[in-house]
Formats: C-alpha cells, structure tokens, sequence
C-alpha cells in the first residue's frame, strides 16, 4: 500500500465511536469497576468471561430492530461470527450450555459492541462498557429480585451517590393487566406499552396523541390508561392499587401486584424501600421481560429541562447530518442500552424465558441488572472535577520515590538506590528511582510532584555514611517541623516507610483518589434509608 | 431463518478457537491477573485501555507473513477494521498519537485474536489473553531493562514459582556482532538469526544442516557460528566472550557487550541476577527488536524430552490434518506469541524503532515484556491440582451463611435472616441467605459447604427472644469446644463475626484460593537469589 515510501499515509486515529482510555479517566473507571465488583462479591457473585464475538446465529433474533447493529466479522472461511451485542444473550447461552447449571449468582464487566451512529452528546459509543449482574435458578418469589435492588443501591452507595438517585420499579404483568382493564386491544399491547414508556420525557398529551393518532387506540381508552400510567409513589400507591376492583379482577394486573407487595415487604427489611418509586410509566423497551422493571435515575442522569432540550436537539441534528442514523435516533428510547436515552444509569428486570430460547426445552428463570458504567464514568467525573474538596486523583499509586543529593564529585549513588528501591520492593511498598545514573534533586523532586507521590527518601553521602537516611513528607506547609524531612537509620527504613504510609490513612491506593470511592468506603457502603 | 419454529436448529457452541471461562479456572485467572497487576503497581505502572479493533490500516504491514492471521470485521459501510492482535501495535499507535507524552510505565491486560489453527495441545487459542507491561522514554542506558527483569522476577515470585524459572537473555547486537565476526553475508543475517533461535529444541547438528543446506551457508561459517551461539553462561561467559578480541573488534558486538555488562551490574544491585541464563542461541522471532531480548522458561514450560517429542508430533498431525495450518506449523517457532512454540511463559525486549513506524518522525525508546497468561494459568492450575497442600479453591468468597432453624412452627425467620444480612453488608463482610421462606437446616448447611462458606450465622426463636444468635465455624473437627457453635449478643453481632474472620487469617479472599498466590504474599515477593 505504498505505506514503505510515506509511512503515515493514513489517518493516526482509533476507529469511529470507540476511544482510548488513559490517565485520570482509567484511573476513575478502575475504582468504579472496584467499587461495583465489591458489592458484587459482597453478596457471593461469581464472574464468568465469554468471548467477545459469538456465532451469528447465536445473536441472530434476540435483538428485533436493533440486529441492524450487529458487527459482523468478515468472512475469511469458517464459522461466520458477531461481535457481542450485550452480556444477557451470551450468559443465557452459556447457561443453555451448562445444563448442570440450574442456578448462578454471576456478574460480567465488559464490552459490548454496536454498530450505531456514535453520539458524543448521549455518550453513545460504538464500543462500550457493560456491568451486568443476573441471578439464575428457581427460588421463592421475588428474594432474588429484592436482593438485586438492594445490590444496585449498595454500588450507589459505595459510588458516593447518596440521596441522589432513584430506582423506578413497575411490574410487566400490572402493566399488561393495566391495558386489558382499560380496552387496549391485544395486538396493540406492545406498542401503547412503548408509548406510555415516553412519559419520562413527554408530556402525557403528547403520548396520548401518540396513541389516539398513530397508533389507533379509542380516545376513551387512551384516557383510562392516562388515569393508571401517570401515577408514581411508594406503598401509598400500591395499597391504593390493590383496592382498586376492577384491576385486582385482572389475573395478570393481580399477580403483578402480590409480587410487588411482597417486594416492597422485603425491601423494607432490606432498609431500601425509600430509594423506590413504583412508577407506573415505567415500561422498557425489551420484549423478554415478565415480571419486575427497574430503572436507576439521578440528578445527574435525567436530562434538565433546558439542557434536556439542548440535548434533543443536538440529537436530532446528529440524525439530519447522516441520513443511516434517522430510524436509529428514532429507536433511541426504545434501547436496552441504560446508557442511552432517557438517561438511566442502570436498567433490568426479570426475564424468565430467555434461556429457554437456547435451551428449548430448559427454563431457568432470571433476574438482572446492567450498569451503565460509561454515564456513571461521565456522572462521577463531573462532581469530581465540581467538588474541590476532592482530593486530586493520582494516576500512579506509587508511596515513595527514592532519591539521591550531594555536592561536588556527587556520583548520583545509583547503586544505592537501586539498593533501597529492591529493599522497598521486597517489603511490597510502591516506590520508583529516577532512571538516571547522576540525577539532579530539583529533577527528582519535580518527578515525585508531578505523579503525587507523597514521600521521598533522600541518601547522601554523609548520611550512608552514618547509617541513615532522610524520610520526607512531601507537600508539608513552610514551618512544619518536618518539612525539610527526618533522618532515620537505614536500617529500619521499611519499618519507618511502613508507619508514615499507614499513619496518612493507608496506601495511596486507599485513601487518595476519588472521594467516596475508596475501597474502604465501599466496604463501610451502608444505604441510610428505609 | 425458520428458528421461530425449531428453536435449537443450530449449534450450540462457543465459535472455534475461543472458550467460556468459569468457575475455579476464573478464580485462579483472576488472581494471577490480581498478582500481576499488583507488581505493576508497586513498580508505578499504569495502565491504557485500546479499543478491541483498530483502521485495519494501523495493523497492516506490521506482523510481516502473520498478517494472514488477523481477523477483519465485515464491510458494514465505514472504516475498514480489524481485531487486535497484541498490544503492543496499539500502544505503539497511542504513543504516536498522544505526542505530549514521552515516557510512560503503561501495563495491558486484555484479549487479542488471531485467525490461527486452534492446537490445544499448545494452549493455542484464536481469542486469548496478553499481558504486557511497556516502558516508553529515553532514560540512561539499561535501567529500564533492568527494572522489567527484576518486575518478571517479581511476579514469578509472586506466582509462588521460586526457584522454578529462567530468563534467558541475550543483545540483538551482539547476535549480529557475532554473525558479522564468522562471515554471514548482510542479506542472510535474518535467516540465519531464526535458524539460531531454534536452537532450544533442535541439536546443533540439525542446525547446523539447515544453515548449511537450504540456506546455503559456509560450512566453516557455520561451524564458527557453533562455536558461540552454543554457550550458556552468567557473568563469567560475559567476561569472556569481553575478552574475545574478534568479537570487540566489531562495533555492533562491542555496543551489545557494553549493554550487557550494565545490565548485569543493575541486575546484582537488583538481586535477580542469577535468575538470568546469558543464551547465546536466545534471537526471538520479531523483527523490530533492537537490544536487549529475553524469554522466560520454567519447568513446566518447556517441553521434556519425552513429551516434547509427543507434542511434537502431535502438532505435526494437526498440521497435516488441515491443509491451511500448514504454514502456520511451520511458523510455530517464529510467533511473537509467548505462549507458543517453545514453551516460554513471558518474552520481550527492546524496540527503539516501532513507534517512528507511525508517528514518521518522533522516536520514542521502548522495551516491555508480554506474559503469557493462558500458559502460565495452566501450568498454576497443574500445579494446584497436584498440590495435596493447596487449599482448596472457592468459587465465591462469601464468608458468612446465615440460617434459621426451629422446630413445630417453625416460620423460617425470613425477616430476621433477611435483617441479619443487611447488618452484615453494612459491615462490609460477604453474606449469604437461602432465598427460601422456610428452608430446611440441612439443606441452608449444604448450600454453605458447597460454597466452602467458612462461618454460619443460625437464628432460632429462643435465641432471638433472648437476644442472641450462634455463630458456628464450619468444618470444625469432632471433639471441638465449639463444633457445635457458640451463641453470642445479637447486640455485637458484626464484631464477633469480623474478629472470627481475622482470626481465620484475613478474609476468605486473602486465605483461601490458590497456594502461594494471595495478594499477601505478593507484597511479600521478594526475589530470594543473587
């Protein structure tokens, strides 16, 4: 290709809708990653890791519309495969495979891939990260779905979140029922189920209008359903529900109920019941659900009225600008995708006959939850980068750099350092040298600086000589007794290194970094509601 | 494509080449991966996240005949794009594009692909896991090099492989040096360099044959060649080979010797150089490498003389049994992928020259090492499994079941248990429940010795009415004052139960699992030699 003439005849960049992560960014995305793995473990998840591309026909009808986006690998003979669309159709086709498997705790962090118009604006990337949690197997009702809330407010929890999110709860059977008592008829379940799941953003005359004008729906039905599907609250509402006659004679509204009474019973020994709002709006947009929806939102999710315009317009002008994305951007609420559309940072809901679909004849029921790990990323950084009182994130986790000083005929004592670095290695302390044989202590200085590292230990001649060496906080305001440092002897250095890193609140890695992030929080992650 | 009717019309399976990992095997990955990533660390890495496909563009022309290897997505309209397939092009193209930075410590964990005849009986997989730890900058000469020995000594360390691995080592110089000082014309220094590097699994003689015949070689040439490429050696060997007038007569020799003799001097000061076998007939496959090369052998690794053969020909039957791996067999040796052909577990070296490849002007010095993760995961899961002494390896890390029991109606406490793990989460400690109203107590004590769940919290009416609740070790010995559990306050549950968990030795994630391995004992490894 002529590239052995003019080497960089093509264009430097990473394909379109997917990124480089690095620094600060990586640093931030790896403790929420911690953060949500904690939990996870916490209530006795395992971790399975599936290919990144399946056979196609293995993705092929799970998807509807959105197949279109499937990445496909170029035929180079053999077996034609696809990228991963999520981590739900895999994990229901592993369970298939595992027939010995009849139930499984098991979470999944990883990429997914979607061949949709990136939309930076929406965080809508064509590579992204998935963190999916789902619970396999037969149990007594609604335990697990009860567990997998109470997980997702332990991760926001643990994220620093506190107060400031929302886990909207409604149930596919109340809300099938919810139609048949208002008229809708059968054929129509699904699409005025996809309209009323508009609320979130529409105004109900706008849905309405929806329903009555395109979709066909009786203006008197439409209005009963106005009367059901506008109604949010906790268990208030839901004994209010229960007294209704005419939903409680619906089989299917009925059933959704006493699963959702018995759900809110145990959230409340779960102390997370204040977290939910039953909203009877909520729908989501895939077709295997049967039972529970959830949907987290937050301050920071849910676009703002302005900025929530500001938003829809630069959408629909991404759409205009490439004519491919027009029935994509018309689909964008309809995606199971939590990162995308209405803005939730988290989405699910029990789907008891996925794996059927593989199995044919086995049916293991499940319940999930996918974290939309890309906006709590973009949601995390932003109060980081707001909240000054945070404390600078580091993107090495290194405690000490050893350095060296000396006057005249100063031989850079790189033997010594290497020495004392070996010795600070072995004790399993993060420390670097500058990798230079006669460095200058301004340079050393600048170096520690610029990556945080929060001590120095300093040789020099004279002090080697004595046995000893100079321990040093750095960043110490003028006049602290320690600022030029403490001499120590040698001898104890790993001792004396060991006490000061405890002494400022652990290693770098626990107590520097993102606040309200820190491992140790997440363990102490204790939901203060219900 | 008639699935609506037959719903499993297809295979079930997971495509060619690419596995499903799971259970006990994930465990023991991810804490190879956990130990590794600590020693990064500790030595102030960070790390980079690259998209899974690249502009087929930025891949072409780099892995020379290999390229046939490299899996392209389908032309879906778009760019042009192919899977990974390593790290270390990808890092590259970061760097070039990422002008401002000019050194970093970056590690990469992640999967590459390659469209290769899958041979299990080489651990050859088409979607497997590098990992690859890169230093980028010009620092003084060595002192990176060094410093990527003694992490590879870390982490074997840290893998509980004392004593049980050998870097070889060798300088692309001085391998130049030596083919220039016996006579190999210019145009055949590559070729013969590959015909060297086999010299680990073929007799000199054989060697010997193939310089002399297909590649048509002086025998005498040859026979000086023998002469150097057949040592073995530490310190002494370099001094000699220091002494070897012909030899520092040649200026690549003489560079490669200076480097040497450095790196040897920086490896005692590192106390890891006697873990390194100077190797004469070491040449490593890739082209772009420039100084400094290594490759690290255990035990385990390479293949017996006995069984070696029996790999051997089964190779030899998988290559015949397809036609298209031909090629690919006969390229087994020449892979830059560490986990194959020779059986190494880790490799790398210097490449000054792969980043100007993309960026046209700026050179940026660069030397990493990639471990071979799916090897050395075999060779610690063998080792496990023969290992009388290991503990056993738990799936989860749950350390606490709590349970209910009682007699005549008997409710099953679901509210009590339920209340019980939530304290438990807040405290931070791992929890369990049955997701049964009312489970029987034999099967709640079953689902915890599955799970080797070391603690039982059991909750009965008595106790609770009195305000206490028994905790009970499991797995305690007949005859035991506490074999059959003791009650505690209720009160001071989440202390009683946290003192117990330390006195086990930490959490179940620092004791139990995988033999030598845990995170403790990674920040004790400590190189032992030199």
């Amino acid at each position: 290709m002529g590239k052995d003439k003019d080497k960089v005849s093509y264009q430097l960049k990473v394909p379109k809708g997917t990124k480089d992560w690095e620094g600060k960014d990586m640093v931030i995305r790896d403790k929420i990653f911690g953060n949500i793995t904690d939990v996870f473990k916490r209530h006795g998840a395992v971790t399975i890791d599936t290919p990144v591309f399946e056979l196609k026909e293995i993705l092929a009808g799970k998807y509807g519309e959105d197949s279109k986006l499937i990445y496909d690998l170029a035929d180079q003979g053999g077996e034609l495969c696809s990228l991963r669309y999520d981590l739900t159709v895999p994990f229901a086709r592993w369970l298939a495979m595992n027939s010995s498997i009849q139930n499984i705790k098991r979470y999944h962090i990883a990429k997914v891939y979607r061949r949709d118009q990136p939309a930076m604006t929406k965080g809508r990337m064509r590579e992204f990260y998935q963190c999916d949690f789902d619970i396999a197997g037969t149990y007594d009702p609604m335990l697990p779905d009860a567990e997998i809330i109470r997980i997702t407010c332990e991760i926001f929890e643990s994220l620093g979140w506190q107060g400031r999110y929302t886990i909207k709860i409604n149930h596919r059977k109340i809300l099938d029922g919810i139609f048949q008592v208002c008229g809708v008829p059968t054929d129509k379940l699904r699409t005025i189920s996809s309209a009323v799941d508009k609320l979130d953003k529409s105004p109900w005359e706008e849905v309405r209008r929806e329903m009555t004008g395109e979709k066909g729906l009786d203006a008197e039905v439409a209005d009963r359903i106005g009367e059901y599907v506008q109604r949010k609250g906790g268990r208030d509402l839901l004994d209010q529900l229960r007294q209704d006659e005419k939903l409680m004679a619906n089989e299917s509204a009925k059933a959704g109920l006493a699963d959702m009474d018995l759900l809110f019973t145990y959230l409340k020994s779960f102390s997370v019941l204040e977290r939910v709002s039953l909203d009877m709006s909520l729908a989501r947009g895939l077709d295997y659900y049967t039972g529970v929806i959830y949907e987290v939102i937050t301050e920071g999710s849910a676009p703002q009225t302005q900025e929530g315009q500001k938003l829809k317009s630069a959408g629909k002008k991404e759409a205009k600008a490439n004519k491919h994305a027009s029935n994509i951007d018309g689909e964008e609420d309809r995606s199971n995708d939590p990162t995308v559309g209405v803005g939730s940072v988290a989405a699910g809901g029990r789907y008891d006959n996925l794996v059927s679909m593989f199995s044919g004849k086995q049916q293991i029921p499940c319940v999930g939850i996918s974290f939309g790990v890309d906006r709590i990323f973009s949601i995390t950084k932003q109060r980081l980068a707001s909240d000054a009182s945070a404390a600078p994130i580091r993107t090495n986790e290194v405690d000490v750099f050893v350095m060296a000083f000396g006057g005249k005929g100063f031989d850079g004592l790189l033997p010594q350092r290497m020495e004392v670095a070996k010795r600070l290695w072995d004790a399993g302390i993060k420390a670097e040298f500058s990798w230079k044989v006669k460095p200058k202590l301004p340079q050393q200085f600048k170096a520690a600086e610029v990556n945080g590292v929060p001590f120095a230990v300093i040789l020099g001649d004279d002090e080697l000589a004595a046995g000893k060496c100079k321990i040093k906080e750095m960043g110490l305001p003028e006049g602290h007794p320690e600022k030029d440092g403490l001499l120590i002897e040698l001898a104890s250095l790993e001792q004396e290194v060991k006490s000061r890193i405890g002494r400022r609140g652990g290693s770098a890695e626990l107590s520097d970094g993102v606040d309200g992030m820190s491992l140790d929080e997440a363990a102490k992650a204790a939901p203060k509601t219900g």
